[in-house]
């Protein structure tokens, strides 16, 4: 492959994300932590394609209060970002992969992907991109479909259709967030996918995208690039011109939209880690199914989620429960209950404006 | 009542106690904290004597490492103790109230408290001291018989005898802690109490009794006290007399042994605190019989102890658990198991020795 095309790696580190609070908060956000072993998120995503010929350095966009972590960080597993992009403000994600778009070699294909989820089965991941390449060449916008493993109702679907090339389907359709029962019966039809958020496409053909289905997101977007400054290897789009720009998601400012929007189905060990839950199924696991990181004690603990960054927790006798200490804050619910931590942070923050 | 009579107050204060680990702590004995409300369990069991011209000013008996703690926190509920005896080593309760006692005014009946008991029924507790005073007077030794309210195995427990005045009994039996089987009889039987190690007597009648009993014990603590040191309100008891003192309780040196045994039964709404989970039946409750104390945060919360000298703790849906934070320790447990405490502390003992 020559350098027009490399793959660029696009990795979305936007979002502070409180459904792992106690230990992600505003000034500590997912992408930033180290989750699911010694290296955080963003680390693990950016690593996926280091290394690799076929890939340039990524192109990270992110929020400017990050710049420095997240620079510290790459640098800390070798990696120089091709450009690190600094949004004035969150516009979603079609706007922060505009940008992109617009940094990036426009015949590229570009491989989004968001900075904080976790994939273990990598081989799986690279053979996906393999065999989206030659329809994503011809300008095909193409997703990851992830192989469900349950009815849930937090992901978005896609209907598989006919396939277009080895292992890549045209996207029938897409189904929004269902509920349970809908979940189950596309479980049951199989011909389903959950819509991971992962995209492969040529930056030239997201351009032209973008500029049929939404152009006043993509006129902003090119306005505060035109006017942005350049610091290093960091780019700050023109705050006034950004602020111009339509908040939407990729999904549905473009590929809900699009003429040739491609799927492969693909099951490579891939979760959003976005619960406790989540976190607690992707292990590892003692031999009692305990997920535990930092200063545990565990005596008689089962199926258990416990984690420190700093005291030592000592549990006995429990099962099934999360427990997380992290700061001045610890957590304590049962597992399954975990997208309740909303409604914590939410007392948390009543009581402090409140007193 | 006349000085010689007034009654003597004699607080114990000895022991670390881990059984409410992590909040107490070698450095942090029980006595010393505020578990059952913002007074600690030393202040409070000294208020329950203070300004009733009936008694005295406590004779506090305790560690060394405590005496600073002490001396603070009895100023600060306006109390200055008549003697501060500061023991070289803990030699269980006999020893400690052996010094107690000849520091007192020889015919002053002496009430012994551990420092780190409950009583809700304040005028229960006096009206039992009230019918104890006349048989004290004449040399009986009296011990407080705590109406059972459960088949408890922590405790040792007392037969009562044919009564020899109004309220008062002779001790038929004094019973080793027992089986749930035994408890379980003793409490279908009636005519049984719980020994909660208060008593009365007169510091002569005590001193005669180790005479007869336990004559070492007696001749080394008499010794340690005329070699000892007055440092202003404190007495340092010789440390190598004290040294050749044999350890033991009062019960085993004295109460077992001695002929006129009295014993009063009371309800007083005692507790000796002695678990997580009597501090948890305490109370004070919410509505959803939860015990909190700290800054907690509770969602669908049901007969919870969630407790923290810091950390912010946010529970959500779950039930029937104790949850401490304090220092730099969590520990998260089931009601019901509290006296596994100390498998958690050795095993964090365990931890620390083998790393």
């Amino acid at each position: 492959m020559n350098a027009v095309t490399q793959i660029t790696p696009v990795i979305l580190s936007g979002g502070a994300g409180t459904r792992l609070w106690p230990l992600s908060r505003e000034d500590r956000p997912k992408p930033l932590l180290a989750l699911t072993g010694d290296r955080t998120m963003l680390q693990l995503t950016a690593l996926r394609t280091a290394g690799d010929p076929r890939f340039t350095a990524p192109i990270v966009v992110a929020g400017q209060v990050q710049a420095d972590a997240i620079e510290a960080q790459l640098a800390a597993v070798g990696i120089a970002p091709l450009a690190l992009i600094l949004e004035p403000e969150g516009r979603n994600t079609a706007p922060a992969i505009a940008l992109a778009a617009l940094a990036a070699p426009p015949q590229s294909p570009l491989l989004v992907m968001p900075s904080d989820h976790a994939i273990t089965d990598l081989p799986a991941f690279h053979r996906a991109i393999d065999a989206m390449l030659p329809p994503v060449a011809e300008g095909w916008l193409a997703t990851f479909g992830i192989t469900p493993d349950g009815p849930e109702t937090g992901y978005g679907y896609i209907r598989i259709g006919p396939a277009i090339a080895p292992g890549v389907h045209r996207v029938a359709r897409f189904v929004e967030k269902p509920d349970e029962d809908a979940a189950r019966a596309m479980l049951a039809e199989g011909g389903h996918a959950w819509n991971g958020g992962i995209f492969l496409f040529r930056a030239d053909a997201l351009l032209e995208a973008l500029a049929r289905h939404a152009p006043a997101m993509l006129a902003a977007c090119r306005a505060a690039m035109a006017h942005g400054v350049r610091d290093g290897g960091r780019l700050l789009p023109d705050a006034a011109e950004f602020a111009a720009c339509p908040a939407d998601s990729i999904d549905y400012a473009v590929m809900e939209k699009a003429d040739r929007v491609a799927v492969a189905p693909v099951a490579m060990g891939w979760s959003d880690v976005g619960s406790w839950d989540a976190l607690h199924a992707l292990g590892p696991h003692d031999g009692n199914g305990n997920a535990l990181d930092g200063e545990i004690v565990a005596l008689d603990v089962r199926n258990c989620l416990i984690r420190s960054d700093g005291p030592t927790i000592a549990a006995i006798g429990v099962s099934d429960l999360i427990i997380v200490a992290s700061g001045n804050n610890v957590l304590v619910m049962p597992r399954g209950r975990s997208q309740e931590v909303r409604s914590i942070v939410a007392a948390l923050q009543a009581k402090e404006t409140g007193e």
